[in-house]
């Protein structure tokens, strides 16, 4: 694996190091991990990554790769900049032959997108997009009960991501975190719905196997002076006539990461917390509610998808990083099996890719549009 | 006290003379129990009421007992029936010199609302709402600490009510209950809008200090064959520039009576569930979050509000019947002291009357034209 | 209903009467209310007690209130004095013809609680224990799980009564509830034993349905000056081979009324909390955890000494002032059926009495003495 | 990192190794997984190690990797066989110079616990013994509160651990883990106690810094046929004059891993729960009760000690692997600082090693003496 982005101070490159690190199916090998050459440097020395695999541009970084013996190069790079820089790399690194790994949102706009999958069709090569929440194990249990019956038809979906941390104007404050992410020439056209929202949006269509046909949104700028929205909610129609709301939110102060949905059904409703990950609650129209636990020894009640995505017995709290490494693994095993000529088991196979980030751009430009509308309804637009 | 409705089998009539009777300070005295004259005279008499202040109708009840000597007949009349049957008995009772208890929603239309209004400010009587949730403790907890400025400027206010028991067409299955409460002509123009809607919007005002000012709603009959819609969602915005989302939903198949709302302020957020009352979640944006708990021994911490609204000390859970008693408690010592010529204290007074029934009224109005109409938002129309 | 002790400023009086109003079954109607004649006409006349019925000793008020016409009189004798002073107008009452009701711990000492037992036999008249918290709904449920097989042979039981409100040494800075607790001569042998064990203890029982017959018993004073025990740790041995743990403490600092118990058999475990007390978790060896509810639409489910205790459907949170109502309910229900010769249900039925006290007592007085030996094991010396 | 042990369908080898992956500190880089030699090829294949590093004994790999090049060799062992192989291949890499990392309960028995010591005073290498529960950054929040008086004095520990995995006589039914946990050879001189009651005691040691200077103990062995006990009880006394009780249960039926303390002093209490392990619970005798939280921004209120064994901010959960993760890191930068001739900083040093170890199996070997004792109190025999 090789990394573009990720440099010391960076957030998220560091969270995915760790997950990929976490089942010894994966290592570091190269990385250009800064635009600044010094902590591009330093971080990769932190890091034991070799000086002659230190680069300081992703540019460099391909083409250098690209010429070592195919049993030397990295398999494939891992993008972890600012979302207005994913584009040009994934695109490099796919026109090199590299599959690419992409945080959310995949790009900067859904032109770019779109083209990324043209590129993969034309190549048939992998593009992992790492939504975390969707390598949760009970979240993939959720997604085979809404899908399998389970619930009888979805009738309304209530997904939720309050968080608090932009409640300041943070980004005046030498947060750089909030600096870039509130910044639309880095971030894009929407703070919290291209920032979370875009989580929201695919756990809800992850889970329910539904898609979004239109949508109602009122997106809000609370904090003066920021330059773009920190909170948004929007009413939700579903392809099978199901109705939702979805609120996003990044000034709900006190709130850490907050990220809920609940599905109901005819029959009984679900719901999953993140903060609390481990335990999916079913709740039944004449039954007592039921806690389905990761883990848990009722093996047979247990979807397949789900005790696969798990490491540890029920109990042993897996979390955040078990989800993200469960993402990494799964690619992984799917590159393997590629790479092998073997076929991929239907589990390992399930990890979010190029469909999804179309959706989540377009979901951005739906919400971007709907908020400028004066109408109810905006048709969502991919 | 008199009662009109409330007869056995009844749900909403039970509830209301546990409430009164809970602090002995108001006895039934007389009722007209219900319109079948073998439920009226059976109910009586399982109340212990005796047989000459038994009637048959409020008319006859109004009229006897207003012949009665002062210190013998009711002192005020509550009224458990339909929402369409509200209104006359009501204005009866006020024309007759008695004051009134109404369950909510307080009429059928809001001109009628309006029109208690009218009577109320020409004879002076009290007319009490029994919006039963703003009656816990900590609901007025979360009242004085919204509106004394402890959060700072309030931002986004969400408040949700999901229940599970219309997920099935049950009014064609024999229960009452559903049966009125899904009519048209015995409800009124929204079914979960009336029935919890006006709780959730009433709730959300009570705490927050704030009006509704527009609102985006999205209303939906998910059960097929059913005559009102059965779940909603509302987008909304406040006068100070705080914004929300309101859901309420009938068909949240396994939820029991979820009502939950939450306030994000500058400074932090407050979370109050209906469900586990006595706490009080308290979200700060630097600090860790508290827990605030009915009858704790910090007091100074406390409103004199949520103080005096409690009988227990901490870890002795009361619930929704002392949430309701409270109100009862609330209506009656401001009679006491209006009876007897004194100043009721400014806890007492705190019960919601008829200006937050005709915000109740207003509510759905404005709710069901915004669901009729194409563009995205509606003036509160009160 | 009269009543012994429960003035003004007394904690307990004021809780038996909301209790007793509740449900319209039982009206207050005589009372010697304290020991201090001011307090007593005062508290007399706040609760609107008729001048000729408010007495100032209970000899008083026996010899008066036996003395009226039997459908004048009161019915029975509530006595809510601290506990050395249970006996006497229990004895006196019974002597009367009177039945009763009383606080636990029953009586001062073990033999005044047999000597109640061989009066109540001699008379045929009525006991009633108020242990609170086996009237709660969901402890009912748990009751016939346990015993009705559901989770196998039980194995091992946990009960604990943490409390933090004697932290301090309260009774010195004017605290009359710590005062009178933590007083040998009128609280009895041991304070966290009578005052909180008990409960636990027949909580314990009355669940299970077995019985202790041995345990080993630490009693600490962990404030110093304090002259009882405020803290207590106990294994016990009960009558089918099950083994298991009591803790009552009122030294937990910063607990409210935090009474636990939970109950594991072979097949699964029962978890229930006093201050979330309308949820009984059920845990099952080889299946999710289910969560019942009070009040909850799976009446099939549900036991009817559950259903019978619930005013409310679920969702709707009934708390301590309802368990300690069902108490007084059921005692009602009960002396109606014997005032009119007919046959009680076995729900009115379940409410603790005589046999409950006197294992009370014995419990203290067996953990006492194993707290003063170095033995391990003490019998339960009922 | 060579390891002794964990083959394929072993538990807790894996669990190492994700813990020991997960901050790239730490490479596996050679194995003699299992006695078995088809398993441990097989396993060693699996897991990507070269085959001259494939070991079938822990001789052969201490022997061949003591005579590689100091650069080239294994920097420590880690011992992840059953209780009765500790001992022997902890002495043998310490005498070829190694360090190690073990499994816990340390040793088979107490005397070769203290042999190791010895062997560690003598030799300055390190030992570091896996009690993971200590890993957890709320757990080291709880010992600076406990330690620094935030509590005041400590009087009273509550430690439990119920699980209900032995529920059924599972050694019996092909369970390999239950096989060799439940065989007094295996396993040493208790099932409960040696297995999850050793993590208990350890962290009411280490959160509170006190010693438990006497213990009473109740053993059971409540599923027919087994060899050891499955459940027990403990009163326990520390070296300050605070009391506790300390339960570990195997036949806790439908319990999963719940390990939770709660720890009182004069001014407060703590509560720590290892299945939602990211929240530490602090209740005030006069406050509000605080959740703080792992990872949070308070960062001026959290421990250097927490905060340094957190990887991301809060709301992203981290698990039980993360705290074995942090043993591992601990251990890792400890020893590179070790190896560089650099002081650890005091976070680093913080992980459990060989006299928690001495303390661990003198504490099996006291509750196992009590249990067979007549007598209340047994001193704590280290």
């Amino acid at each position: 694996m090789g990394m573009v982005g990720g440099g010391k101070d960076a957030f998220i490159g560091a969270i995915h190091r760790i997950a990929a690190n976490m089942d010894g199916l994966i290592e570091l090998s190269c990385g250009a991990l800064s635009i600044n050459p010094e902590i591009a440097k330093d971080s990769a020395q932190t890091l034991f990554l070799p000086e002659d695999r230190t680069y300081l541009t992703y540019e460099e970084m391909i083409q250098k790769e690209a010429a070592l013996p195919a049993d030397k190069r990295m398999d494939f790079l891992t993008i972890v900049t600012p979302n207005f820089a994913h584009f040009a790399p994934a695109m490099a690194a796919l026109n090199s032959g590299f599959h690419v790994v992409i945080e959310k949102p995949m790009t900067f706009t859904l032109d770019e997108a779109k083209e990324l999958k043209k590129k993969l069709d034309e190549t048939g090569l992998l593009l992992c997009l790492t939504h975390t929440y969707s390598g949760y194990p009970m979240v993939k249990q959720a997604r085979q009960m809404a899908q399998n019956g389970a619930l009888g038809k979805i009738r309304k979906i209530i997904v939720e991501y309050p968080q608090g941390w932009l409640s300041k104007l943070s980004e005046r404050e030498g947060n750089a975190q909030a600096a870039w992410r509130t910044d639309p020439k880095k971030s894009g056209k929407s703070g919290s719905m291209g920032d979370i929202g875009t989580h929201a949006a695919h756990l809800a269509e992850y889970i329910s196997g539904l898609k979004i046909i239109k949508l109602c949104a009122d997106l809000n700028t609370m904090v003066e002076s920021r330059m773009l929205d920190d909170d948004g909610s929007v009413l939700l129609r579903f392809d099978n006539g199901a109705v939702g709301v979805l609120i996003a939110s990044q000034i709900a102060a006190g709130e850490e990461n907050a990220l809920k949905i609940r599905i109901y059904g005819e029959k009984g409703g679900i719901e999953w917390a993140q903060m609390e990950p481990n335990t999916l609650v079913v709740k039944w129209l004449d039954q007592p509610t039921q806690l389905l636990r990761a883990g848990s020894n009722y093996t047979n009640m247990l979807s397949s998808f789900a005790t696969h995505n798990c490491r540890t017995p029920g109990g042993h709290p897996e979390g955040y990083l078990e989800a993200f490494g469960n993402i990494y693994r799964n690619f992984a095993l799917t590159l393997q099996s590629k790479l092998s000529g073997t076929e991929p088991s239907k589990e390992a196979l399930d990890f979010p890719g190029v469909d999804e980030g179309i959706r989540g751009m377009a979901f951005i430009d739906t919400v971007v549009a709907s908020n400028l509308s004066d109408q109810k309804w905006t048709e969502f637009m991919e």
